[in-house]
């Protein structure tokens, strides 16, 4: 595990205002907090062994069959999960491009899964060294294995049709969609060339629900038999404290995964919450084009700060630099000086001690950033 | 995952009194509740991504370092944590004693250990078939390897001290004290015994405050190398909804489990709860004379049926069969006619179509069980 993500208020004492998830940290969250008090009993109780009432929930939501739905306890889980599953067939892991959320390598690596120069360019690629299965339970993923059985799902085509001409039998490709910390999407046309490269290809689209480009449905992913999409309903609707995330894909993957769940691994309030979120569709996020024109006025402004760089955007986040000194010094100034919390970015693999990433919040709070950043290089310049 | 747990109550409408999970049903929560809905915005934060704080409080109150404590997502996640990581180095598991809580078997054989026969009489022991790391992060289970450091805990002699004389090196044992399903204890002679005959001994105490039998401390348990405690916070206070539980052990045990532990896999309110708990000492189950008392007489008037067996217990819960028919067709008119759940036990390793399991709960209802089991059986004879 990699010390140091964001979100540590606990470091310190009196942080007011908070940049360094990628979250917005105003989310109104009144009414379903409200709604697990009045369910607050349900602490008492065993929830069931595996969620199978969201799950069928979750399909509805996106019109796919239950059986392509798996709820785990956080995208996290379904990260560990995937590269459980995966590890007893495939040697190789690729992240796609760095910098990148650094769970896909961990949970790779975890399960005996390395990294190496890769096909898949601009990209990384990896060799394995053991955890696997040579017995009984041993998994081949041959393109046989994998195909999808007559399913609910109609077999229309779609943007995704083209099979892979030369798929990588041995690797997993990781992509993140939009990618953590860059902010950044893939083109349509590269997300169909590297899935059709990999063994399997998982796409984490976390924070799907924070951009205007468009992203692959879970009905199209589940008509794939190599492709595996990776959901939060911790960014959808702001709730990081209750751990809970699912996995999308055709149901013949979801079986292999299923296999690795172990029994009550998401908390009776997390999947309360998640069918109250699922039935009320509530917005806890502020509307995407005043939220991304906020994103992009901030940009514009730390821009214009002598010695900061913001990279472009297609989410609610960013990736800067800072010239002058480290992203440490700053983070600590903000947070000492001004209640600020950012995410010191620079233990990304890729990214320099000169990185750190913020996400927008409200008006008020985003013009005290970029004061309080101004002041630091000013008293830094002196 | 097997099929068919305990707290089954979702699969039935208006179950009213539950004997089916091994906890007191009528614990009063109602301070704990209070304390999370006071708290509830933390639904709105990251936890820490290991909980430490909770970690060093859960030690001061064993008396034993930080270091020797992991707070897991209940004790299932334990219990699939410990497998993950020994499965590296030992080819084989033992469960001990069948009939047994399943997930020991199953999270064995999820990372690819196997059952055979065994040396740890009465039991039950198993080959591997792989899932074994084999390059640089490749285990040794050397007796040196796991030699505890020098640490905060003076070297008392224990009750636990004489060294295996014979430890088989290969062997990950499972020891369920009080086990799950017959809530018998092992006596103190026999922990040892079979303690110093595997490489890693793993004793799931987490019905420990169910029962008067003297259990082994986390300070005993810290200071053996090769003996892992499993606690439940679920049973201790009557909270399975929120999943929470941990391990305590030598140093050098932790921090091999720690490096197979993913971020955040604890929800924010579990979290809350379990630091609420600890600091406020409270008793959410009955005092164990009276309530033990009540298990006898439960016992007692269960046996006076005609067909119904009850074996002896150590615990409040208890183990039975029924001879005129199956524990299904007994769990089905309980839960239809009678609006009472029980365990339907046949799918335990070892025991037969005819086995279940119950809880002692409150007087007027345990009388009710009673009275709905000899209904039953009267009509069976008709």
């Amino acid at each position: 595990m990699i010390q140091g993500h964001g979100d540590d208020t606990w470091r310190y004492t009196d942080i007011r205002i908070n940049f360094s998830s990628n979250i917005y940290a105003h989310a109104d969250l009144s009414e379903l907090q409200a709604h697990l008090c009045r369910n607050i009993s349900l602490i008492g109780h065993y929830p069931e062994p595996e969620p199978h009432a969201l799950e069928a929930m979750l399909a509805r939501k996106h019109g796919i069959p239950a059986d392509c739905v798996l709820v785990t306890s956080g995208a996290t889980e379904a990260i560990y999960l995937i590269a459980q599953t995966f590890c007893q067939a495939l040697h190789y892991y690729s992240t796609g491009s760095l910098p990148t959320f650094s769970e896909y390598a961990d949970a790779s690596e975890m399960f005996g899964m390395q990294r190496q120069d890769t096909a898949f360019s601009p990209q990384i690629r990896f060799q394995v060294s053991g955890f696997r299965f040579q017995g009984a339970r041993s998994l081949s993923l041959q393109p046989s294995a994998l195909s999808p059985q007559p399913s609910a799902l109609s077999p229309q085509p779609s943007a995704l049709s083209p099979q892979p001409s030369a798929p990588d039998r041995d690797t997993l490709l990781w992509l993140c969609n939009p990618n953590n910390p860059t902010g950044r999407t893939l083109p349509p046309a590269d997300i169909l060339n590297l899935c059709g490269k990999a063994a399997i290809t998982v796409i984490d689209q976390s924070y799907e629900d924070y951009t205007l480009v468009p992203m692959l449905s879970a009905r199209e992913a589940a008509q794939k038999p190599h492709l595996i999409l990776v959901h939060s309903l911790t960014k959808t609707y702001a709730i990081p404290g209750l751990r809970i995330g699912y996995i999308t894909a055709a149901p013949e993957l979801i079986r292999l995964l299923r296999h690795h769940v172990r029994p009550w691994s998401v908390n009776a309030l997390a999947v309360a919450a998640a069918k109250w979120l699922v039935t009320h569709d509530t917005r806890a996020i502020p509307h995407l084009n005043v939220y991304l024109a906020e994103t992009a006025r901030l940009r514009q402004q730390l821009n214009a700060l002598p010695g900061i760089h913001v990279t472009n955007t297609d989410t609610n986040f960013m990736l800067a630099t800072i010239a002058q000194t480290t992203a440490a010094a700053l983070k600590d100034f903000l947070a000492v000086h001004h209640h600020i919390l950012i995410r010191n970015a620079s233990n990304f693999k890729g990214l320099t001690p000169n990185h750190f990433r913020i996400a927008t919040q409200r008006r008020d709070e985003n013009q005290l950033l970029v004061s309080a950043i101004s002041q630091f290089i000013e008293n830094f310049q002196r």
